[in-house]
């Protein structure tokens, strides 16, 4: 009777909240196992005790997902073959510097007729295109793969608030129904897409718009600008998206994984956060200062999304119609200032 | 060698923008008189001078734009009819309900060979369908008539703030094309795509959005679900559009005119603002009273259009495919709660 079992690769905030979401459902749906098993990263807490221990023992991830019940068949497993054995739904959502890792482990492990999507944000956009995740895992493991993006901050929907996401996939549109019917919820509204392509990029292309809001926010120049930043942003995110898989659709930027996410991204989110900061510093602060003193080291996702991006564009020889793309590149390496984010040629935009 | 002449006939703050943003562009265009008239309803002021005297001796519009020059080309009248005299570009910038009386008074005083542009937000949406301004001035004047919209703060225009707005036009692209570089300046970008339909709803749908996203303000629900309830808002404008009007075009609203003036609605704007204080006074408030209150007994223009978007479902017995417009209307009579902005029903979404 029940014919499938989920995996959730990754435990992070996002990680635990997916596995909370699906839980909910496997436990009604007939044809699943109840049991969700979660791969942790294991590591030690301050009282000496396992993060996988003590998520089971209090159903909840009191490191990333503190306050959060995960309901009762969420089962954090630290063995990652362990974990994954008997599923045939794998859902990744580690951070994506250890897809590649993680990959290579479960390499001649997964079984034939396994699917898998991937939750993860944030690809490598090489000179000669996107590292999409999806094409990554499938090539490694062999499954076809989706990707569920969209405007979704883990806290919130971990306290139930209403948030929808996307779901981009390839052919198969049973498959994909089946993703939806696993992660929607009554607070939690999914839909699917026939786009990978453009779902998968829209989490990763956002990034750079939300620097381009940041410093509209540090310039003090009032919603009018930042709305029409924004719009400028989400017409380049369209135009590269097309620019690198001529399959792209339009209408998925009016998803969740486009338009809700960018929102989201822009009112929030710690690529504005730094990019605001770093315009109020008046040339003061570097961008490394401020990645070090507020991200601890880590380097923003944007500014390095923006470089990769920069490098395609000028190897294609298509800067000019990438304006926005273009100036975030110039403001933060430095060449230009960041009021420069709203100096545009006129008349480039008659007839789309 | 100067064949075009305009008028501006409103001064509003955004009617004063306008011939401000104008009259920039007619001193450089050898096209062009430089002069722009700009027709006043007049009134007299606390210190009992005519406001268009004051207007052409400060060059500054003190009642509706105090602080911003005009520009020395911008002359106010206060008669219509000498106002548009020899003007053959007509820009309409009046509030809606005066539209009806300034067309009354200059039905066959308008040559041929005149081209019009609206201003104007704001229609009134009947049950055999939308009124369209640029409709009634057509079958009014006999002029073919373009429209003008996008996140255009007026304030923030007049202070050179960098901002967008979309033309929307029939068929003639020469036209367009001459008002769009009429508009356009450095900080005021203006593009054009034809779908008059299109551009001139997003004006006037834009206000139902904003009411449900005051309503979620008010419940503090967070970035998520703001993001998700403008996207759907977003859809629901435009599905409406395009039952309207079948030759709406999708891309329409990735215009200034659509998603950019949708955000800068949501995240100012006083139908938010209202929505957002009736649902924090948790039933003790009225609509009424709020907007007698917070609007001097003005009626709120999202609950007006959602009141008539409301029966054109109705009738066209399609309330099911518009779930966000139905609740804001249920919520607005007080037949729901503002908590139910954010209940939809699953797997509503998939495949678009």
């Amino acid at each position: 009777m029940a014919e499938h079992r989920v995996a959730v690769i990754g435990s992070g905030n996002w990680g635990s909240v997916a596995a909370k979401l699906i839980a909910s459902n496997t436990i009604t749906m007939p044809s699943f196992h109840d049991e969700v098993r979660m791969w942790v990263h294991e590591e030690t807490l301050p009282d000496g005790s396992k993060l996988t221990d003590t998520i089971n023992a209090k159903n909840e991830n009191v490191r990333y997902l503190p306050g959060i019940k995960l309901g009762g068949d969420v089962i954090a497993d630290p063995d990652l073959e362990h974990a994954v054995e008997g599923a045939d739904m794998l859902v990744f959502v580690v951070p994506h510097q250890f897809v590649e890792d993680v990959c290579g482990k479960l390499v001649g492990k997964i079984g034939s007729g396994v699917e898998a999507i991937s939750l993860i944000k944030g690809m490598e956009v090489k000179t000669e295109g996107p590292s999409m995740i999806s094409k990554y895992i499938t090539k490694m493991l062999g499954t076809s793969c989706c990707v569920l993006m969209g405007a979704n901050i883990a806290q919130e929907i971990g306290m139930k608030r209403f948030s929808e996401a996307t779901i981009g996939y390839n052919q198969d549109k049973k498959v994909a129904r089946r993703w939806v019917e696993l992660f929607t919820t009554d607070y939690f509204i999914v839909s699917a897409v026939q786009d990978v392509e453009g779902v998968e990029l829209c989490g990763t292309l956002k990034n750079i718009v939300a620097l381009a809001a940041g410093f509209v926010d540090g310039l003090d120049m009032g919603s009018n600008t930042k709305s029409a930043i924004m719009r400028i942003g989400l017409r380049e995110m369209i135009a590269f998206s097309k620019l690198m898989f001529p399959s792209v659709k339009d209408n998925t930027f009016f998803e969740s994984c486009g338009v809700a996410d960018l929102i989201t991204t822009c009112i929030g989110g710690r690529n504005r956060k730094i990019a605001e900061a770093y315009t109020r510093s008046n040339g003061t602060r570097s961008f490394s200062d401020l990645e070090e003193e507020l991200l601890d080291g880590q380097k923003l996702q944007g500014v390095l999304t923006s470089n990769e991006v920069y490098d395609v564009l000028c190897h294609r020889k298509c800067k000019d119609q990438f304006p926005l793309f273009t100036k975030v590149h110039d403001i933060c390496t430095g060449e230009l200032l960041p009021s420069s984010i709203v100096e545009y040629s006129k008349f480039t935009n008659f007839e789309n």
